[in-house]
């Protein structure tokens, strides 16, 4: 067996470093406030910068503001191995959603340094710009540009809700750094691998410490309008009434009986649902509301998203009903060669772990689309995220860092 | 055949008096908005007194802010009757609701004088204080404090949404009106007919120019709190959430359905249906809505009313649900000497008529309680009410004064 660098991964660098990290926008009540290319995010990348200088990584910036730390390889020409995830935070966060995947990603770089193991690959630590999506929508922007999902020029152009755009804050970040290599867009990319706690409850609820994710449930979402036509509540008779409240409570009851599964695989939620004029003596003239409907399989969720609009339309009565689909985004299945590459790396280490989908979406979901990527879950607390709550075991994250510095070796030496 | 007061009411002073009156508060779009214990409010009032002043009737203001004018009867110990109805308007109210009822009282009273009919009992004019409830919420506050419905005290405490009370209003409008009587509340009435817009559409459309209204519908209301549990929309199973989005839904399909009558008299309406969160991708974990609910049989509203919170209750599934009934008012069956008077001088007059419920709520359903009461409908353009183009036609307006005329002579005399 040849020398590994897991064996240099160091926990106590992981945690301080975890500390330093989650001190940047830390909250009252124990979470993090970070949002994309606020201040606190500006900071998370300019000591992120500095972390990577003590080892002497490359550290360079593309035009959308995501940033890459580099270990080089001996063969410069050879595409580099990636691995990281994203420093930004929903308001009300937790210490763990992404940072966690960035810092494992710094820690594999380091014990990889430590070991005196050189690779023929580059290893490109990267933090995605804007993953969560609460102050530019929507959420992983960086990916999405990188991966050729979106335009640079659209997604420059995105306000946040006090008009700042993309472009304006990614200028005010660059100010808070200093001087960076410009990455150009288009650079090829070997592999991906990215850490993350699950944000769910299997591994904790079956005492599993790692998690080697098959892929990433798709996700269609729709805004539905219906309208109907106001009417007094005591004067209208019910045969002459256009109630949008009617109808659309109808659709919804509909959906919900439509897609339940035995196997409860479908998830279909009705987050958003705002009435007009919303007065009680008035009959509703108008509802908007949302549709999210995710399933591991895309096949199976295109079939649910195709029935959508008959669905509404049976259900719609005498008003009118308008569906629009926003997002369509099908279900990913992670390389198969970097799941055996996880799997095989846990064995080596003794480590046991469980083969399960991400519910939730992730920056790998789009990297996959250029090169073949995978990702390590590890357990979080009750599945708790988005939280300030949110929490993670040192253990587990020492773990996921040896498993994820493994692998990155293998696909890097 | 005795002589009738309506052959006295004279079209072309009706004509002007409804001019003068939507001038007050007209709006851009031919409506009126005069709320309650406003400007305009005030200033319609004082037109009132000032035309009642030139045919020697005597205004008098009770404590709530109720205006009376009085013709005097013969027999000043007898209890008078009363006719009237409400000088204020919604926000974008039109020019009949209200002011019709008021104007024919007037019209009736003057018809009196001009054909020189005494009476055995006075009869008064009543503009009732916020019938609407859109400054002052609820509504019908002085014919409620007048049958002893409500309070004096709670009612001149009621704030506006600025924090002005009804007592500084009520304070603000005396001081634009000249100094009048005080009219005690307890006074009796002997009889009291409310002459009104249909705020319907059913004499338009079978074509009769008057209603003879058996009773105003009951209502009951509810506030209906369905707590869940919020999660996140792309990982909680179905089977572990406990969205209040669903179980609201359910709830509101389920009374549809249970509250659907052949007959089509129950009205079943949720105007108000509020979200929390309301983010498309978070399970809500709270639905907060309204139920309004009439009937024109008290019996058959209670037993439905009575069904409210275990309709709810059953269709909660893992969510918790709270009914809260706000107001639980009984219909109203007019006083029948009332209704035969109204049919009879209809009768002597050859004006075909109509009995009909109202469905609206009126000044004159409070008023019932403390003395034989009833309502005059006439037609309105399409049922179209509180809103700027309410219209009605004078030929239906004059018909209306006339057979109330002859009614309150009939009740006086």
């Amino acid at each position: 067996m040849n020398a590994q660098p897991s064996s240099h991964v160091d926990a106590a660098r992981l945690q301080r470093r975890h500390q330093a990290l989650a001190a940047i926008g830390a909250t009252a009540a124990g979470g993090v406030d970070r949002q994309a290319l606020s201040a606190g995010d500006a900071q998370a990348m300019a000591l992120l910068v500095q972390w990577g200088r003590e080892r002497n990584f490359t550290a360079a910036l593309d035009a959308v503001g995501n940033l890459f730390l580099r270990r080089p390889g001996s063969q410069p020409q050879q595409p580099a191995v990636l691995s990281g995830s994203h420093l930004d935070t929903q308001p009300g966060g937790g210490r763990f959603d992404g940072s966690y995947g960035v810092l494992a990603a710094l820690e594999a770089l380091e014990a990889l340094e430590d070991a005196g193991l050189p690779c023929r690959r580059g290893i490109e630590l990267v933090a995605w710009m804007n993953e969560e999506g609460s102050r530019f929508a929507p959420g992983m922007m960086g990916s999405a540009v990188l991966s050729g999902g979106r335009t640079l020029a659209e997604t420059l152009a995105v306000a946040d809700a006090a008009g700042v755009t993309v472009e304006r804050a990614l200028q005010q970040v660059k100010q808070a750094l200093p001087p960076l290599d410009d990455r150009p867009f288009g650079t090829p990319v070997h592999a991906y691998v990215e850490a993350h706690i699950e944000q769910g409850p299997v591994l904790e609820q079956v005492g599993i410490p790692l998690g080697v994710v098959s892929g990433i449930q798709g996700k269609h979402t729709f805004r539905v309008e219906v309208r109907g036509e106001a009417a007094h509540a005591g004067t209208a008779p019910r045969r002459q009434r256009r109630d949008a409240l009617l109808a659309a409570t109808a659709m919804v009851q509909a959906m919900s009986a439509e897609f339940q599964d035995e196997a409860d695989l479908t998830k279909f939620t009705v987050g958003r649902f705002t009435v007009f004029p919303n007065a009680p003596s008035v009959v509703p003239r108008q509802v908007s509301f949302s549709i999210d409907l995710r399933h591991p399989d895309s096949a199976v969720l295109r079939a649910a998203s195709a029935r959508v609009a008959a669905i509404c339309a049976a259900a719609r009565g005498p008003c009118e009903v308008q569906v629009e689909r926003l997002v369509a985004a099908d279900a990913v299945t992670f390389d198969a060669e970097i799941r055996a590459r996880i799997h095989t790396a846990a064995e080596r280490l003794g480590v046991t772990r469980l083969d399960l989908p991400s519910l939730a979406g992730h920056d790998a979901g789009l990297v996959s689309q250029v090169a073949p990527s995978g990702m390590i879950f590890i357990p979080c607390h009750l599945g708790i995220t988005h939280h300030e709550q949110e929490s993670a075991e040192m253990e587990h994250m020492v773990t996921g860092a040896r498993v994820l510095a493994d692998v990155l070796y293998g696909l890097a030496r």
